[in-house]
């Protein structure tokens, strides 16, 4: 069946704090994992071509293509537009997915520059105005989406609305949830509370009743943690600072943890018969497991690793890539979109705030 | 000298999940470490005076006001003030502060309620338009400021200007510091990123050049936990979500932990031996020994303690609230201001927003 077509994904080898170092032995392993992956590979290949020589496996299902020009992790959007558009080896894995030569983009390289990239190559889908990043955040339950987490700033209620469709069919990919909760990040659960595009989003999702999600309520900034739903939706400053406060507060809680484990010679006797606990317990704080934002609303997939992220990571960005390609994450946001157009669309946004100021 | 004159501090005894039973031996604590402390307690007296009797030396230093109305947790601001004005506990601890009687209140009640009435008897200082929550914020190097959590929705750059100031203010209070790192929470730390208000706000702060505090630069949400500036400044909806999910974050690495250590009898024994240290953690981890939200910018001081708190969690919100009148939070912010006002005005807003525009 399907299975047996396999899925081409074009790497960004220059990317990253380290770049080919990383990516390549990040490839070798999810192969290893997925070995009905072929890459396609963008580098500079005095780097490049030596480490895939240390991977035969990888080796024999990639095509490895020279790249002269690399993005810098400090390049400006426009600079790396600039300087980098046909040319770069993170242009390029993106222009793969535009020529239909791969099915989705993985690169580690600086947000900005490669949205600002994905969005000029590959354009937003139908019916979708703005891209959005989402990202895998783990819960005390497991795991949730949250988005969007810095792709854009701001958002109307429909941009809100459009956010809930993609991150559902996303968990519903991810998690292998049919209708997966959505929650609207807000300041307080009651109806009252918060902005009025967040208000007027509720109204619009409780109003669809869509089939693809099932609409929760509002959120709080600790509810994601507790992972009371599958998708958390928000606008993308929000978002971003929700995610990296997140992210400090893990690596102060980590601090915290080991200082208290060294302090005395009793705790560090605690900590040597507790290691492999301490151990599990750093794979869950640790975000590499979950690496992988994922671009959404855009005509092709495209997966942003974290930058500073190791093989292990970058091979779960890989195969965060290969998951969205398999169970067909475009086309499962297409529908959702073309059934819950109307409703979604610009003329009901109008009527229902109309008749939210009478109301 | 002026120690010798006693702080009069107005206490909500019905405020919070638990009321007097949290609120009074919360009192009886705080007056252990701060001798000089005066009461005027507010509340039923069939649940308050039985617990006075338990602390004579409260008593001894304590006016008790019975009212019969209380405020609930679950109440709407608007609710509150329609029902309470004037005869709640909640209410008349912020009278009290209006008329002269006490030197300020604390209440551990709904923040919705009491904000509310605060800004309703007590109005904002003179140049300031809204008022905000200050939080006390644990971090790697110690603790820093970070307003508004909550207050208000949005803001001008006017107003994050205004936050500077107030947050400097109290830093200086709280830290001791004569002229604390004060950073806008963007995000990412370049000069083009993020929001034009924000932009505005950083041009406004560099150029006054002000001798109360100094102007780090855009910082990050994970640059909160680290501890990277004395004071962080945001607008109320993207404060209060970074507030809660840290929350949230520190609760979510608490549960592993617990889950990690009593995986196996070799984590349980290494536990049990590390035992101080995990104290020690906890004591860390939990917000109570750092709490009290302080509203700034009214014409007198209000404390804000978390409504889930226990007696060592209000007393620390009093003792909060002892330490801003010592040391005359609201003398210092006035001075900033006056100082600053010309700087802080709104013409001058204006002319930076006419250049910004022509640059």
């Amino acid at each position: 069946m399907s299975k047996a077509v396999p899925v081409r994904i074009a790497l960004d080898a220059m990317g990253g704090d380290v770049g080919a170092g990383v990516v390549i032995p990040g490839a070798a392993r999810a192969l290893e994992r997925r070995p009905d992956i072929e890459f396609l590979i963008y580098g500079d290949s005095a780097v490049v071509e030596p480490l895939l020589e240390q991977y035969p496996k990888l080796k024999a299902v990639t095509q490895f293509i020279h790249t002269s020009v690399s993005v810098k992790m400090g390049d400006k959007p426009s600079q790396a537009l600039r300087q980098g558009r046909r040319t770069s080896s993170m242009w390029m894995a993106i222009e793969a997915v535009k020529n239909g030569q791969a099915d989705c983009a993985v690169s580690a390289g600086n947000t900005g520059a490669l949205m600002a990239m994905a969005k000029f190559c590959l354009r937003t889908m139908a019916h979708i105005d703005r891209p959005a990043i989402a990202c895998i955040w783990p819960t005390l339950r497991g795991e949730s989406i949250v988005l969007d987490v810095g792709a854009s700033i701001g958002a109307d209620a429909r941009h809100l609305f459009d956010l809930a469709i993609m991150g559902s069919a996303m968990a519903q990919i991810v998690f292998g949830l049919e209708r997966p909760t959505v929650g609207l990040l807000n300041v307080g659960v009651e109806d009252v509370k918060g902005l009025e595009e967040i208000k007027l989003a509720a109204r619009m999702l409780k109003e669809a009743d869509l089939s693809s999600l099932n609409y929760h309520g509002f959120v709080e900034g600790d509810d994601i943690g507790r992972g009371l739903v599958d998708v958390v939706v928000t606008e993308g400053f929000t978002g971003n600072i929700a995610l990296k406060t997140a992210e400090g507060t893990a690596k102060q809680m980590a601090g915290y943890l080991r200082a208290a484990m060294s302090a005395t010679w009793m705790s560090k006797l605690g900590y040597l018969l507790a290691r492999g606990a301490f151990h599990a317990l750093r794979e869950k704080m640790n975000p590499r497991s979950s690496n992988g934002g994922v671009f959404l609303g855009l005509d092709g997939i495209v997966i942003k690793s974290h930058g500073g992220t190791d093989d292990i990571g970058f091979s779960s960005a890989v195969e965060i890539g290969y998951e969205m390609v398999r169970d067909q994450l475009m086309g499962r946001i297409h529908d959702s979109l073309m059934h819950n157009h109307p409703l979604a669309g610009a003329a009901t946004a109008d009527a229902l705030e109309t008749q939210m100021d009478k109301g």
